[in-house]
């Protein structure tokens, strides 16, 4: 299918949004007035330019509050249009967008607002223009898509269609089963935007948290499937309106909207019972292993020996060390010493059913490959580069062959059994991404989005997991408006089946190793939950924490963390029953005690 | 009147919002339980500390989910109430804030959340607690304060209150009128925040949109008016959740907080015809200079030179340039040479009918005294830093005598006359604080704030004004959520009487001072206005910017901008008419223009 976007959607100049759309592999463009606006090149050349860059124009707009007025003010109106039919001509622009009149004198009137935009419609036939008439959620009167197309029907004029925007129908909870009573001829343009679900004001809503499919919790393809069964064979045309991708990079911004196009495809394809367009998804079924690079090894391989790890091997040509506990391995490398980066998370092993399928599926949905220097012998390890800049490496589940390149000797067994779940921090630009990324390429459940209090401002978390609970990424982020560009940590938590015995011996161990957790959360767990005076005293003595919920069977959490070494800490967790959450209510005691206590007070 | 704030107001550990808040003079806090249990002091040292900084802990919170439910969830909500009040008795404080139960297992009963809170209130007298019972505006079934009350005056116990809250009453359009029939006595906590006007699900924006009363939408004044007349001596108190000030300076934005109160006292005293505690407000009635300080005297002396000014003066002891033309007077200071900023605004003179009261004024509201070093025959200038750092003098309207000090000749005469506005730059973290200084310091109006699309992100702006519009300032914002700190650009406005003569003489003289204004902004005005095609071409040629609004009794606008000179660019603006706007709707392209064009296209 033709894939569109709106200019609007990506940051930049208008020539820096065609070179951004192209590169990533778009076919045509909707341009958007104030784009156009603001361009110093004349529209042939802004022709020219897309000509060049292989874009169509496929749609031009808006054209706002044109219908439905009275006698004077159409004249007014067909003045403003063929001003706007001569620009698109010189612009190469055959369709233009006609948003439902928004202004207190439009006319409820639907049979006048035929008549006017027949008149309009035949205006355009003479410049070789179409109209594609679209109803806004916050139309004045014209506020659905089912009247939208009442009034196009009714003008009945060849050049006359309408317009389909999946947020001004999801937005108000319209049914879109009603597109398919449409002729798929007589739609003239199909407009996609994703938007979390949110109780607020549609303008508001359209405006500033429009996404792309698959960010947000809108069902496209249910949509999507509803159009085509209609005939409809025009573009797919993404039109987000975004405060994040207005500023982010264009070029980024871009990939990512063909990602969410052609996992969207995808998605169709499976309602309507067609073929795949895409390779199938391999969802990992475990994590291989994590790697952390850091200039401190005696530090980082200290906490780990604490926490019962072994160093197991060293990998046969370069300076990695696999250190295992049961089936939970941990790699140390080394960082560039020029580099200015601290210790941190680089890398996670997936183990695959299928790693080149993996590995096909996420080079088909753009994922950026990254090359691995390999000696002759060594295991061959698909790579790609998550959001993050984490690297993912897709590992055959049945076979480890990757752990042969480290000679390693048999891993120690402790209480320690596996990586639980693993937390990437994310910058507020790449939020939205890393939720389609892990959806899409690596087909993870995204769970609801929640903020957790930090002293120093909110942060927001997403955790994603696939259907048997055995890989779980939580994807943070610093809040959209953070003061300071930090991110925030990354941590590794461990699956412990007895976490008690664990703290006991590490607070026996040293002081060093554990977060201190405040005294004043055990008063506070005291009152939340009834637990009895010995677990509430060992709870307290050991600094562990403690959750519970009903979720599903219900069960109950407890996890300690560990020391942070650069941008990175380590969560011991204990799941009993079926507790699938990850401990957030202690977040933003956690989160306060990771602060470094305030220096004493300056008086002044 | 005793003032408080919640210690959710401002960013940090407690114990750093515990220094903040004293430093800035509040009286006493509201503990949040959250910041409590991430503090690793034991309540007692909370105490302690709190005291030794002067504060009292006039409020803990939030008690949840308490009252109507049902005898087994009873019990087990009066254990965790006495958890909680063992942990007030050592943490000195003695009101418990309880909140309507939001639960979905409240009974809608007010007989028995009566019956429940009267036991609660008992137990809490065993331990000199006071319970203050509040009606959150999404409580499962009370959620109006009317209703709190009545359940407060069935219980009928000595130990149980309400507590009232602007947001939860304003937010829902309640009729404040109503706290007239409480008795004061019984109101036990008075809670202030306001919050801009936004049609959002409530929850959402209790949670994240608050602001300090002066810097949202709600009469305070008017509500605080119905509070005193019951005979409420109880603190003020803000509760005050925003995104923003969880990351802001804490001392910055408790600042900012004691300057909502103390302009919120004069508010309330005015209503209620007592005496006012602030000097008034001596208004500025004009602007007398605008100071920039360049290291690239050159540049600057050149472009002001071109749009008809003349260096008029230098000043007796200080190397600072006095450029004037009619009564629009520019000052030339140098940038310091190590310092690393760019040439930028950096003072405003304002014409004041009183400058010793004006600076009073503003000493009494907290704003910050600049030192200023003075030779002993200078004119003496109070002056004030604002906001974002410009220096704000207070100038003798009858008698400029700073003008003295530059020995300056007659100005020339030309077609600016005056400067008609200044629009300055903000940091999402000054934005709302800037709102409420000069709302409250120089009693300026706010207008509506507004959004403007850039090329890379959006930005927020919002105009101030005194009431004859001899005084207009333009607070600009970079977009909440910015991807980098970049302040927008600052400018000087200067009112011409013949733009289109200045215009042509600034074509004429040379291509590199006015900013170029995209052709195909002139094919778009010609759509929108019927302006004629003389007039048309007289703009486009002479790259004018032109609006026309209908407020008041109607009027235009065109104005043009020059180049850029690091921070600072200049508008020429001539009002036609009851025009009383900044051109807003030619932001987005006067704002793409100002990006420098991009670079040729990189393949790869």
């Amino acid at each position: 299918m033709r894939k569109s976007i709106a200019t609007v959607s990506v940051s930049g100049s208008l020539t820096e949004k065609l070179e951004a759309v192209a590169r990533a592999g778009f076919d045509g463009v909707e341009i958007f007035e104030n784009d156009l606006l603001g361009c110093p090149l004349p529209p042939e050349q802004i022709h020219e330019r897309a000509q060049a860059l292989g874009l169509g124009i496929d749609l031009y707009q808006p054209f706002r509050d044109f219908e439905a007025v009275t006698p004077d003010r159409l004249a007014d109106n067909l003045r403003r249009a063929d001003h706007k039919f001569r620009l698109m001509e010189r612009l190469g622009a055959d369709i233009l967008l006609v948003c439902s009149n928004v202004s207190p004198g439009a006319v409820d009137d639907d049979a006048l607002a035929a008549e006017q935009l027949r008149l309009l419609a035949e205006r355009a036939a003479e410049h070789g223009i179409k109209i594609a008439y679209e109803a806004l959620a916050w139309g004045r009167h014209v506020d659905t898509y089912l009247r939208a197309w009442r009034i196009v029907r009714m003008a009945d004029h060849p050049n006359l269609g309408t317009c389909l925007d999946s947020f001004h129908i999801l937005s108000r909870g319209s049914d879109p089963g009603g597109i398919e009573a449409i002729p798929g001829d007589k739609i003239f343009f199909l407009q996609l935007a994703d938007a979390p679900l949110l109780a607020m004001d549609v303008l508001q809503w359209s405006r500033h948290y429009r996404c792309f499919p698959g960010q947000g919790g809108f069902d496209l393809a249910g949509l999507l499937a509803h159009v085509l069964r209609t005939g409809y064979a025009g573009p797919l045309s993404l039109e987000v309106f975004n405060d994040s991708f207005r500023q982010a990079d264009a070029g980024r911004t871009a990939v990512d909207a063909m990602r969410s196009l052609l996992a969207l495809e995808e998605s169709v394809a499976e309602v309507l019972g067609t073929g795949s367009p895409l390779p199938r998804p391999a969802q990992p079924e475990g994590f291989a292993f994590a790697e952390l690079a850091t200039r401190d090894h005696k530090r980082l391989g200290g906490l780990l020996g604490a926490l019962g790890f072994a160093r197991t091997g060293q990998h046969e040509t370069k300076p990695v060390e696999l250190w295992e506990q049961g089936r939970a391995r941990i790699l140390l490398s080394r960082i560039h010493p020029d580099s200015p980066t601290d210790t941190s998370l680089v890398a996670i092993g997936l183990e695959s059913p299928d790693p080149a399928l993996s590995a096909a599926r996420a080079k088909s949905l753009l994922s950026p490959a990254l090359p691995r220097h390999r000696a002759a012998d060594e295991a061959p390890l698909a790579a790609v580069a998550a959001p993050d800049g984490t690297e993912l490496f897709f590992c055959d589940s049945a076979q480890p062959r990757w752990r042969d390149d480290f000679d390693a000797v048999e891993p120690p067994r402790g209480h320690i059994g596996h990586i639980d779940h693993v937390a990437l921090g994310h910058s507020w630009d790449h939020f939205d991404e890393a939720t389609l990324f892990y959806r899409s390429v690596l087909g993870l459940r995204p769970h609801e989005s929640v903020e957790m209090a930090d002293p120093y401002g909110l942060l927001r978390s997403r955790a994603m997991s696939n259907a048997s609970g055995t890989v779980r990424l939580a994807l943070d982020m610093a809040h959209v408006g953070a003061a300071s560009q930090e991110l925030p940590g990354q941590h590794i938590a461990l699956a412990d089946d007895d976490v008690v015995a664990t703290a006991r011996r590490l607070r026996a161990l040293s002081d060093d190793v554990l977060l201190p957790i405040p005294d004043n959360y055990y008063d506070d767990l005291r009152a939340r939950f009834d637990l009895g005076e010995a677990r509430h005293r060992e709870l307290r003595e050991l600094g562990l924490m403690y959750d519970r919920s009903d979720e599903g069977e219900g069960g109950e959490f407890l996890h300690l963390y560990t020391v942070t070494v650069g941008r990175v800490f380590f969560e011991i967790v204990q799941r009993v029953g079926d507790y699938r959450g990850f401990g957030m209510a202690n977040a933003p005691v956690r989160l306060a005690a990771q602060h470094p206590p305030a220096p004493a007070p300056e008086r002044d």
